[in-house]
């Protein structure tokens, strides 16, 4: 990996060499010792510019494999992963009052989720190990793409997800041909059994935080939408916040392309948190140092009370100035119904979060109007439907008759 | 439409101008006089050739916007449809006994479904003729894409769907913001509704049968997937089939590129319908008229009792010299998990039901190991959690402990 200087611990700063079976710093331990890769932006700037990218017509995230830790073509998973649509969406700026938003939709990847990102580098790197099982946790979409993207290669995946995990991601990453490990217990347990299995067998560990190489996947979502806006940096980034790590990765995406010239600003950062489980927006609207927190809501893709990527997450705020704010339940449906009619954008509940930040951003001022914002929709709202239909209520019900249409006509107005 | 010479009766051969409000032959009525699209071939070559195409960045269906019966550079509803991923299914392929093999993914569309393609036309029509209201009635694919292609325009949308629509495609259409029926009754008494309304309000007709226009929006995935395999054509098109629309305009992709010039021959079409509910593929078997049958199946996208595109679909197996065959639930289910583990695809059971025909043609004999097939997933696996647990078993419950941990290990093997 030319483009690699080496890995270094975000606690410590101790340097390493981007080896197989390295995942963490040995001096801080997995809990603290994060790793994050450092580039060679020139090398980086050697290889790709505005206008070969202009040029390059692989539309996947693999076009940006000069900004990512893999080896140069190296082998990849099948999937078509990332170039996701981002949606000028005029409808819903003017209802939020903005001028101008943006909203990218990354529900629509080959399982639905953001993290088919971090998955397809996962991949990858198991690829480049021959690794033969890659295991993970998580709350549900990391766990269903990682099944898919290694089933698209042949290798085994063993997936452990919290038991109150959405029957459709569950249904998801079993159809896949995972083995999964229902742990009745809460998201921190169920990585914990992770990290045990994982200790004992040798897997390849994709567990976001863990590996330093997801976050790597993750950070295309910001350099694609860059270039989709012809390289113009937004004022804001809204993401909606659980691990960490999405959001880490989506500032990483601006800072690279920053470092390698193709930029000359970067955007703010604003993570949402849902109330019921805001260990991160808590402590920084207190000034205070995160603590644990129970998993209090239907967000289930954000419920983490024990972020694993705290420090990455915390530092992308704090580095871009920028804000955390929390959403209730009840905002989190009002923005999926709030999106899916001003747009026709479908978001699960974690991803209509953002937007429900986004909204009370603008109401209390913190984001001006005339500033131009980016809201990532990090997963597909066919994910979740119990909670689709909390918020979508029940159809009308009509009699197969001409009087039953009359009847069900009238109470719509006609 | 300079593209467009007239709207042909395909019963009586009558010819009509496509002006606003003209749906189907006045002389043999909305059952039999559907209507196609016939173009003028010269004015289309003017416009494109396989050069201009390597050239435009446009990766949705409108990249082919000179071959379907839309104002040149008209209004568009906002959301990405098409240019789904093609996957080379190399596993698949040699399971079955294929030496090539492609799945053209389709459940990657903004609303999960191939019926996006049909919606995106619908939605540019009705936008054309400046209406105020789109209704429908669908099984469910329908329904929802049109819900959110509409929604991404601000215009509104009454649906009817059968009782039995899933819940996840009901939840959808209805966070759409669409005013949706739920007809106690069977799909041709919601379509029978739909119409009565239609008749009543002079709402635009997105019924896909009624509207000649859907079948020239679903047209796309073919010529989509001809470019996406370098101009290639395969020697077979694998299709499920409900209405009969789809399997109708995916015929249509191949023989528009033909007339064209692009291509010198046309796949051979295989259209699968489900035991349950296959008056075409029966009628074809049994040598006689089809008539209408029960709905009896899990893949509910292709339960149409009464198709109501029946010439278009037969015409098209027939003029390809093609063949039809039925799948069980028990096949359809067993499809969704080899795709799902072998190739990292996950299709809703109508969606997988074109494997599962697939693997019996095969195994039959009709299709032959070096004969190159495209096999379509029409939705996305999402859409019907119910039925996708139902293929894929519960997972292995775990108890948060190292006793239990050992013990969900053993289990599989560990």
């Amino acid at each position: 990996m030319k483009n690699v200087k080496y890995l270094e611990c975000i606690n410590c700063g101790a340097q390493y060499k981007p080896e197989k079976g390295r995942y963490t710093c040995d001096k801080c331990g997995p809990a603290l010792g994060i790793l994050d890769v450092i580039y060679d932006y020139d090398y980086i700037k050697s290889k790709v510019s505005k206008e070969s990218f202009a040029n390059n017509k692989d539309y996947s995230m693999w076009r940006y494999e000069p900004f990512m830790a893999v080896e140069e073509n190296g082998p990849k998973g099948k999937l078509r992963v990332g170039w996701s649509p981002l949606y000028k969406a005029d409808v819903l700026a003017k209802e939020i009052g903005l001028d101008t938003l943006y909203v990218k939709d990354d529900g629509i990847n080959p399982t639905s989720s953001l993290k088919d990102r971090a998955s397809a580098i996962a991949v990858a790197k198991a690829l480049e190990e021959k690794a033969e099982v890659i295991c993970c946790s998580s709350t549900g979409n990391a766990a269903s793409s990682i099944a898919g993207n290694a089933a698209s290669v042949g290798i085994k995946t063993v997936i452990f997800v919290p038991g109150r995990a959405p029957q459709g991601k569950v249904a998801q990453l079993k159809i896949f041909g995972a083995n999964v490990m229902s742990v009745q217990g809460s998201y921190e347990e169920t990585f914990k059994l992770s990290a045990e299995a994982i200790d004992k067998f040798g897997w390849y560990n994709r567990n976001a935080a863990i590996n330093p190489y997801c976050v790597e996947g993750k950070k295309t979502v910001s350099i694609e939408t860059c270039e989709q806006m012809n390289w113009e940096v937004p004022d804001w980034i809204v993401f909606s916040v659980g691990d960490g790590c999405t959001i880490a990765g989506a500032y990483k995406g601006y800072l690279d392309l920053y470092n390698a010239g193709f930029i000359d600003k970067l955007p703010r950062v604003a993570g949402i948190q849902a109330e019921g489980c805001a260990p991160l927006a808590h402590a920084w609207a207190e000034k205070r140092a995160w603590k644990p927190e129970e998993e209090n809501t239907i967000a289930d893709s954000i419920a983490v009370g024990v972020p694993r990527n705290a420090v990455k997450a915390i530092r992308a705020v704090e580095a871009s100035n920028g804000v955390w704010e929390t959403v209730t339940d009840d905002e989190i449906l009002d923005a999926m119904r709030f999106m899916g009619k001003h747009a026709g954008v479908f978001g699960e509940p974690a991803g209509a979060a953002g937007m429900a930040g986004l909204r009370k951003l603008v109401a209390s001022g913190v984001i001006k109007k005339n500033e131009t914002v980016v809201c990532a929709v990090t997963g597909n709202g066919l994910k979740d439907v119990v909670n689709a239909i909390k918020a979508a209520g029940e159809p009308i019900k009509v009699e197969p008759t001409s009087e039953g249409l009359e009847k069900a006509l009238t109470q719509i107005g006609y």
